[in-house]
């Protein structure tokens, strides 16, 4: 089942419930939560968040709120992270190293993540044949066959600027279905592919935006 | 001159635009784009294009487009990044070292960029008086002195979730105004300060929606 009229904005909002969701049902014994404190939590109005729900049906009841665990499974299903969904990554620089490290230690931090960082990927033969934390280094070359036999769905990209094209286009053709790019570059993909970047210069250009000017210095 | 109205959606979008005409500035002798073609290139529709830029003025001109020297420094000044921005960093782990190296390419790589990573902070005293990449680590007790004395206007937070709020607090109070926020963990600033949150985590479980299910495996 597809909610496919669904906006990329409400879609973008659901993990950040979901977060609320997996602090409370570790943290504390309340069973409900209402709207408003969900809203609070996340950072998002109580209307939006009522309104965000209701896309995918009644989950609330008038005076109670939203029963956590039940809220909890039923977001995980939404967002297809009820089973373990494969990720690679492509890109062992620093900041792949560093997602690496991230990654895993989200996954042993909390094993219903679900989306399981399973190999990565590089150019460099100094770099192919060794491993990550654990999770091992593939060539290029070996894409099409380690997303089949893994089941990679999601690539992260971390590769410098000019060659994250090329890169995309090799896991676009083996058959994934989401891309994770730092790569700042806006990537070309067919619609069947979801790429979402992630680019910290244009969120620090954003940021300075907000900082107002001042005369001194 | 603020535009205090003008949502952050369209914000989000500027650094877009402006990385487009930066890479046409650099690559082509072209001198003027169409909303059309800057659109295909930021990947936004031309009617958004036009939209966007209409809130901050006058920019195109019927038939010929966009003059990309001339819009390209507009772009600047409203985002100020027109002088430079001073940007600190707390959390000197892998993460914050990646960033670092990152940040330092992207600026030798064009001194535009105006965004200057000048401080990193951390708790750690064997990295205290060390230096990545050039880059000298203070302890956090140093962040009031360092704020004020490089004008510091932006910190990039990439400590560990559970200390993020502390050390936003105490950025905050030293008069930072802006965040850019790694850590998983909603962060609570007064109106004042702008906070941007890049949560890995959260944008692959946002993409894993758009993974439709297999039932192989």
């Amino acid at each position: 089942m597809r909610w496919n009229k669904i906006s990329d904005a409400v879609i973008r909002r659901l993990p950040l419930y979901l977060r609320v969701l997996d602090d409370l049902a570790q943290e504390s014994e309340t069973e409900a939560i209402s709207s408003q404190e969900l809203g609070i939590r996340a950072g998002v109005g109580p209307a939006l968040v009522r309104k965000d729900l209701a896309w995918f049906g009644e989950f609330g009841k008038q005076g109670v709120g939203y029963e956590i665990g039940f809220l909890r499974d039923e977001l995980r299903k939404i967002l297809n992270l009820d089973s373990r969904l494969a990720v690679g990554l492509v890109g062992v620089g620093s900041l792949g190293v560093a997602l690496t490290r991230y990654h895993l230690k989200r996954f042993a931090e909390d094993a219903s993540f679900n989306l399981q960082l399973e190999a990565l990927f590089d150019s460099d033969l100094t770099k192919i044949g060794q491993s990550v934390e654990g999770v091992p280094v593939y060539g290029l070359e070996d894409i099409p066959r380690q997303v089949k036999e893994k089941g990679l769905k999601i690539v992260i990209i971390t590769v410098p600027a000019q060659n994250a094209q090329d890169v995309a286009n090799l896991f676009i053709k083996a058959g994934i279905q989401g891309i994770l790019n730092f790569a700042p570059v806006k990537l070309k993909a067919p619609d069947t592919v979801h790429v979402v970047d992630t680019d910290v210069s244009l969120e620090l250009q954003r940021l300075a935006y907000y900082v107002p000017k001042t005369t001194n210095g």
